[in-house]
């Protein structure tokens, strides 16, 4: 929290509302759920219901609870005018509409609500050593649950068994799945997000195996290409060029490079071979506590990466109703180059 | 669809801007994500980026499929413009203040944005045969689930331990939980959205477990209370004064009474008791594409109970650091009473 007060001068706020949950989360420790935080300048209060309020008065630290009685908005008031906040900055992207002319309404005359989008994002994309280390657990757990996939992925068997096969093995080590694993073999591989099916595998096809680990909120996420037999001659050649587009994009990835650059380094590669129009997606995004979070590799994203973001490489090739490829790995910007989180994980 | 437009000239729209997932789920039978449904009087359009396309364009009815360009907002009034639209209802709960700035600067001269919060959710409330079908289903398999419990909860075993069992037995069965169960043995009862614990279970101690089941969308939400052994002497007359707290609000379930009227007669049952300070949540709550949808068993819900409803009944009562005591059943409402769904699990 120091470090987010610290830019409170900068967007003219002496206090910010925190309505995210995973933004709560990374500032008290807390897995908040309708919940919300008002970080002050001296004081922190974290404002929840009955439901709560035990756990939150136990396990919350480094802010007040506060019990909030018929409405949040109006306990965020009384706590507002209590402390002497004046000038409250709040993300317009996490407010609706109807909370918005709410608070508006109840909002009295010597406060004022400003906006201040993307506080708490702009500091999360900045991994701290505890925050890199629980990564890399969820990454070691990923390494043992890609060599149990390689065990396990045989011809005749269903894409929602090796599905369920996989969570349990998984859990089984103590962690969870960071989203529904995507496990799309032969023509299932074209969709960018394909659903797991009851298809049995074949021999000689791709399998296109999507997912993430979950280790105390953080989470990797990789994408892999399985091939039962050989690979079939019509997806080498697309492999390939989805390979090196990810190497070259990897290849420029170091502080004070902004991020819609990389995104064209592997567009451009795959430009050359004439697939481009087949990749719609983002090159990739940042990973912490959320799956997907800032900063995008995309071609609208302005953001100058810097040391200790980690990043998701993915590009990928889908040929409508033949097959698709994808490689995504992890990788942690450094100052010079950036280092691959997910070397080690075939 | 057809039920919705009928309710547009009330609200003076000629569209709806449908931006809740599970909402566009309900109108569509797709499984969106992020992505816009804009119902029209006379033709509907699904809004979706290159991730969805695919899938959109074969699995979708009932909507003509428009791929958005560079950002949703200016393919939404694209599509707009081009279906002579001019009044368009969204709901201010649903739509970010970022969102509908966004919208507010593309937005044409002629055309209008109009609060119309809650039209879908009205009509999700009254389930008609097919969803009930489906929610029976859910609660056939939750009846196994909890045969399963009984069989499988032992003294030393630990609540996380059961809860991955638990999770592995519904998923045997073709199903998932509609929600992480809540699994608190002993004092970790007393919290009512208690997380499961490495705590082993103890002889003569209560164990409250909440879980549901989810079946195509339709989900199931009970609670039951397990004792292995004698119920303690301190819980059973909190466990006897929950149990006729809910069977008079259930006795009372009927289309023509007000929500909050139910609420009442449970908490005027504890009342008598002195445990009414225990309960501190609401008595219930709509179920179906979600564990909670509308309408709330609360004081603060005026809705007018209807016929094809379906709503939990859970009262409780929390001695904070020492028990919880929380019994939930499904009922569906009729015209002259209400038909308990989960009267047979155990």
């Amino acid at each position: 929290m120091r470090k987010l007060k610290a830019v409170f001068p900068k967007h003219k706020i002496d206090a910010l509302l925190v309505t995210r949950d995973v933004n709560i989360r990374y500032l008290t420790g807390f897995p908040a759920g309708e919940s919300w935080l008002l970080v002050g300048q001296r004081r922190s209060y974290y404002l929840t219901d009955s439901r709560y309020i035990q756990e939150a008065k136990e396990g919350l630290k480094g802010a007040s609870v506060v019990l909030t009685r018929r409405s949040i908005a109006e306990t965020f008031f009384e706590t507002v005018r209590k402390a002497g906040i004046k000038n409250i900055g709040f993300d317009t992207r996490y407010m609706t509409l109807s909370q918005y002319r709410d608070l508006k309404r109840r909002c009295p005359r010597e406060v004022r609500l400003v906006k201040a989008d993307q506080l708490v994002e702009d500091q999360r994309m900045i991994k701290d050593k505890g925050e890199i280390k629980k990564i890399g657990k969820a990454l070691s757990i990923h390494k043992l649950a890609y060599a149990f996939l390689k065990k396990n992925i045989k011809p005749n068997i269903k894409e929602n068994e090796l599905s369920i096969r996989l969570e349990r093995f998984v859990q089984s080590k103590g962690a969870g799945l960071s989203f529904p694993s995507i496990i799309a073999s032969g023509p299932n591989s074209c969709y960018p997000h394909a659903k797991v099916t009851q298809r049995r595998f074949r021999r000689n096809e791709g399998v296109l195996i999507d997912m993430g680990v979950d280790v105390e909120g953080y989470k990797s996420d990789l994408t892999r290409m399985f091939f039962l037999g050989k690979i079939p001659a019509l997806i080498r050649p697309v492999f390939e060029a989805v390979r090196e587009a990810q190497m070259l994009a990897i290849a420029g990835i170091k502080a004070g490079v902004k991020a819609s650059d990389i995104d064209l380094l592997a567009r451009n590669s795959l430009k050359k071979r004439k697939l481009d129009k087949y990749f719609g997606h983002a090159l990739g995004h940042g990973v912490g506590l959320e799956v997907h979070e800032s900063p995008r590799l995309a071609h609208n994203d302005a953001t100058i990466l810097k040391e200790g973001m980690v990043l998701t490489v993915e590009p990928a090739v889908y040929i409508p109703g033949k097959f698709g490829v994808r490689l995504e790995d992890m990788v942690l910007v450094g100052k010079n180059d950036c280092e691959i989180l997910s070397d080690d994980i075939h």
